[in-house]
């Protein structure tokens, strides 16, 4: 790669984008940590960008409709963090960079959202970010056609390299994408030929343009280093109707001793090598020092935006009052007043028709109450949707000919579909739920816990949530996914036991603001446990008593969740028949339990009682609830699954691994005997 | 479709293919529950691929070079049990057909691994099982690079549906297949347009050919109903070097009133549509009735593979006496002899240097030890080798130029190299093992989880085990990883200490046959533990007394695993000078652990003394060994990771979180005060 060609052909914007590469540079070294060669290969690209293409008000980094910008290959953070600062974010300071990767600094090893304004998405585990920017066009796409192009009408961006392409993920964004033409969205692909193990080939031979021609992308191949040939690929990207991938042939750690090698993938801290570089850009000055005039102009680069976003707010200014309102509303996560109304009156409905019903089902009719009212949320379903009853009727699809639609058929992609919903919830005006089988979150994990990690409210419908999806055994039955969901920091898993319980989950999930939320629902019918309608949400509460000891004095308390919550009203019905008195604790949301005062905990779990959990999963977790408060001496059980599932119908599943109400008697009249 | 017009083309082979769709006809009826269309749409490619091309021998199931046979898209299993029971696996009796999906059944819902013979891997969860034929074509192309092709030369055929192929894993398995050029490896499509929510398009424009040529492979697009354009494709597919794809372009559910719709997909039980369907096939006799000259051609392909099994036995049996003793220990999963005396050795020598290594280093140490005189294993990395430190320098590369290398550059790709090292140790003669950050466990999980559903040892290699990585920040610190890898049953979950330990879970972990072990390894330098060298492996015992009370009565236990048990015992230093007697237990496995006799956990872990449990993830889980045997009152406490981490240097970040020597002696001082 001839440098000094490409500082002669276009000397100001090389100067602009020595500007990221030094800044990477430095960084990386003050660090002694970090990814150098990415920021320094993508700089020109970025540098085109933002400074001809993205429009971007860093006075208003939330502006509704500011072009989204995402970095997907997250460890090449610099670029980023470069980029913010050079522009005029105001938390990108330059003391940000110094402090790069120190405790309490802004600038994270990765980009984390909610650290930096500026920062779309947490990136870093490879392929999120390109499944983020999916979500974001799709949220792009829907806002647009219901309010107007006046009011939203924006491109997002996402670079992405060969890691990120080669993860399983980024297939089903590329199908996703390519499927529903989301003509505004731009990928940019960081083809540097360059992995941590050595050249891309000793692992793959994939043509990545061919590859999403396949999907229905539009493709353009350019060099990456050519400000000309990018800018022109911008301008066609935009104008094309399908989503575009612009192949970036791109030199990692362009200029430096370890260009087009793995080693120029990590950290260029040797000093020697980083000053020949620098003088290869024809770059003076100390560290992290800009000459003015290239600050200037990247500075300019960052009040541009103001003109474009005064025009937006103008024409914002016009639309009517409830418009704004309920615009501002959806933006600011807030429900609408009449949600809480609506539940209270679905609970008293369904408290009083006291039928059995599969929780997924009741799941769908509370759907069908909040659908109507909330018009920022977007469902969908990883190839289930008869099965995890996420769609309501007045929905429509979502798709090239219904940009209105607000139901997502993703496709059998679990983790593009937790990923996409993580992108529709960071742009803004869109509150996304999705379902699969409670299963499959072993495939949608890695984006579940970003959305725990960046704390934003997505909301996993996952149906068929033990052994009681009977016959599709084992591979479908979940029983350590309730303890690795309870793991996770950050996420409420609601296990409800009836319809009532359902539509309080629903209410939590949807007035939630920095928690996601997993629904787990039943297959199977569960009969109605709470027919003493209250009007107020016990499952805020996390658990609560749903029955006391009534026969006798109170010797058992029994734990359970969900399916199993009947279960455990049986067993009471038995145990108080031969005076026992028994108390039954519903606990829908550990979570929320956690965080009441010891006070309100011990009220409902109180010492003296033995205690037997049911729960149709394996134990991990429960201990914590049988010991009792403070470690105090706890006689107590479990009811529970010993290991995985097996293939048969879910009654007599429930009869062979002993989850039944005489199973669960028996352990109590055990224990204190 | 005119399914009048195929029974007149080629009457013997539509009836031979009419007995697979009627036996799935007949045993949904009866479970009334399952999936018809699928296997209703491909009993064409079945029928030819068994009667033509599929080597096997139902007699002797485990002959190691039987042609595999997968079927990735698992719920239609009936496929796969109506071919085992018309070839005549013994297994695969009449009355297992009847009994379909119920419990006891070897015919489960969805095809498990050990139920039955002829099922080579598990399916159902989608793109398994063709992230799985990588591995075992991998493992054919060594094993005949190894041992010749007299003893080993077969092919590998999957079949893969629309559902399999939008899953990101079966990206992952695409790519590295292409790459590798795995000529065995050959993969029907079957196209038939219908997912359960609709129409493919309904979610995927994607054209199937296209991308499987843009990653390498060679592909044929066919009618799958033509048995000729079949064969054809087939021997093509054979005599191409690439891998094949075949797109057989299928109807679901062919001849049944449901034919070509999502209906179609489940179960079809209505018994006047079944009769019909039979009627349009020309098939008479009640269910489960096959004529007689439909059966017999379908045993004479059953019979046809003992000659060449024969003349396989006749090569077999003219290898050395110490070559086939070798390739049956291997495929045995028998350690060698040498295993235990080495392992012994590099205990003994790590124990007297005593260094501080990161334990991942250590790990390194450890396999190259063990690769020598194992070559059974193959070792790999998702582009973190050298990260991971999972090559040791005799193994070489695996590649197309390289068939005898034993290290294999998966790509940016953890969930793919896991489903391909289940396939590899399904294959058999191989004991894989491949690594990544364990955070990126959550990528893998998908098939982490069918390693330990299908009772087989594959090794995850899963280093940078903590916020000991540092900088990298949150998306790469595990906290919750430990607790959910814990809670999947039949998983052991390794954190050793130090060398000493490492060499001991790596002897475990090679010498385990039903049971997928899980190395979990610091990137941070950890001082050396086991200081008094035993030959006997302790971490067998899954938790251990590293040091116990001196100075003083014994008035507190400290439990840690990995780096924390370093932190342990310079907290119990701090004690022991104050006084207070604390013993140290290291629990390098838990589950080992647990599989004790009560009488050796409670001499491990006797009641009295005050419990402290270090480490840092979160506290899921650890309740269980704070509270005691029985549920004895303990006063406990917990040194660990209230949630996510944070980007910083490692030190600091114990600093931060307060796992740290001093905090756990004050955690015990405040127990016993």
């Amino acid at each position: 790669m001839d440098i000094q060609a490409l500082r002669k052909a276009h000397p100001e914007h090389w100067m602009r984008a020595a500007a990221i590469r030094t800044l990477t540079l430095d960084a990386v070294a003050a660090a002694n940590s970090g990814h150098s060669g990415m920021p320094m290969g993508m700089a020109d690209v970025a540098t085109v960008l933002f400074q001809n293409h993205l429009r971007f008000d860093p006075k208003a980094p939330h502006w509704a409709d500011r072009d989204r910008f995402i970095l997907s290959a997250g460890h090449g953070s610099m670029l980023l963090y470069a980029l913010l600062h050079l522009t005029g974010y105001k938390q990108a300071t330059l003391q940000q960079l110094k402090d790069f990767r120190q405790l309490g600094a802004r600038t994270a090893g990765h980009p984390e959202y909610g650290h930096m304004e500026g920062i779309e998405t947490t990136t870093g585990p490879l392929g999120q970010g390109i499944a983020n920017s999916v979500g974001f066009a799709i949220a792009e796409e829907i806002l647009r056609a219901r309010h107007g192009k006046n009011v939203i009408n924006h491109h997002t961006y996402v670079i992405a390299g060969d890691g990120c392409l080669m993860e399983g993920v980024s297939q089903e964004a590329i199908g996703l994408a390519g499927m529903q033409q989301l003509g505004h969205l731009i990928c940019f692909f960081d083809n540097n030929n360059i992995t941590i193990d050595g050249t891309v080939d000793m692992a793959d031979i994939t043509n990545q343009s061919a590859r999403f021609v396949a999907s229905g992308w539009h493709v353009i191949d350019i060099d990456g280093h050519d400000p000309v040939a990018i800018d022109d690929a911008i301008k066609a990207a935009k104008a094309d109707p399908r989503p575009s991938m612009i192949n970036c042939k791109t030199h990692i750690a362009l200029g430096h001793a370890a260009q087009d090698t793995s080693k120029g993938h990590g950290a260029l801290t040797d000093a020697d090598q980083l000053k020949a570089a620098k003088e290869a850009y024809g770059w003076s000055g100390g560290p992290f020092e800009i000459p003015a005039d290239v600050k200037s102009q990247w500075e300019a680069m960052g009040t541009r935006g103001a003109a474009a976003h005064a025009e937006w707010q103008a024409r914002f200014d016009k639309l009517s009052k409830s418009k704004q309102d309920e615009f501002n509303r959806a933006f600011a996560l807030d429900a609408p007043k009449k949600l809480s109304a609506a539940i209270k009156s679905f609970k008293k409905d369904a408290s009083e028709a006291g039928k059995k019903v599969a929780t997924r089902s009741s799941s769908e009719a509370v759907l069908g109450v909040i659908n109507p009212i909330m018009q920022e949320t977007v469902g969908g379903s990883a190839d289930l949707t008869g099965s995890n009853n996420t769609k309501s009727p007045d929905q429509g699809v979502f798709n090239p000919d219904n940009r209105a639609g607000r139901y997502i058929h993703y496709g059998v992609r679990e983790h593009g579909m937790a990923a996409a919903m993580n992108g529709m919830v960071l742009h803004g005006g869109i509150r996304p739920y999705g379902g699969t089988f409670m299963c499959f979150t072993d495939y949608a994990r890695g984006a579940m816990r970003l959305s725990a990690l960046m704390e934003i409210p997505t909301v996993y419908v996952m149906t068929h949530d033990s052994i009681g999806l009977g016959e599709d055994g084992p591979t479908h039955q979940p029983v350590e996914h309730l303890a690795m969901l309870r793991a996770t920091p950050n996420t409420h898993v609601f296990r409800p036991a009836d319809s009532v319980e359902v539509a309080e989950a629903w209410e939590l999930a949807l007035t939630e603001k920095k928690t996601p939320s997993v629904l787990c629902l039943s297959r199977q019918g569960l009969p109605l446990v709470r027919t003493d309608h209250k009007t107020k949400n016990m499952s805020a509460q996390g658990a609560y008593v749903l029955a006391d000891a009534e026969n006798g004095k109170r010797q058992a308390i029994l734990m359970a969740t969900g399916s199993e919550v009947s279960v455990a009203m049986a067993a009471r019905d038995i145990l108080e028949a031969e005076g026992i008195g028994t108390r039954v604790v519903s606990m829908p949301c550990w979570e929320l339990f956690e965080a009441q005062e010891e006070n309100i905990r011990k009220r409902v779990l109180p010492g003296g009682p033995v205690r037997v959990a049911i729960e149709a999963g394996v134990r991990t977790g429960w201990d914590k609830w049988l010991m009792g408060e403070r470690g105090r001496e706890q006689k107590s059980g479990f009811i529970g699954m010993p290991g995985f599932g097996a293939s048969a119908p879910a009654p007599e599943l429930f009869e062979h691994f002993g989850i039944t109400a005489e199973a669960t008697a028996q352990k109590v009249r055990d224990l204190i005997a």
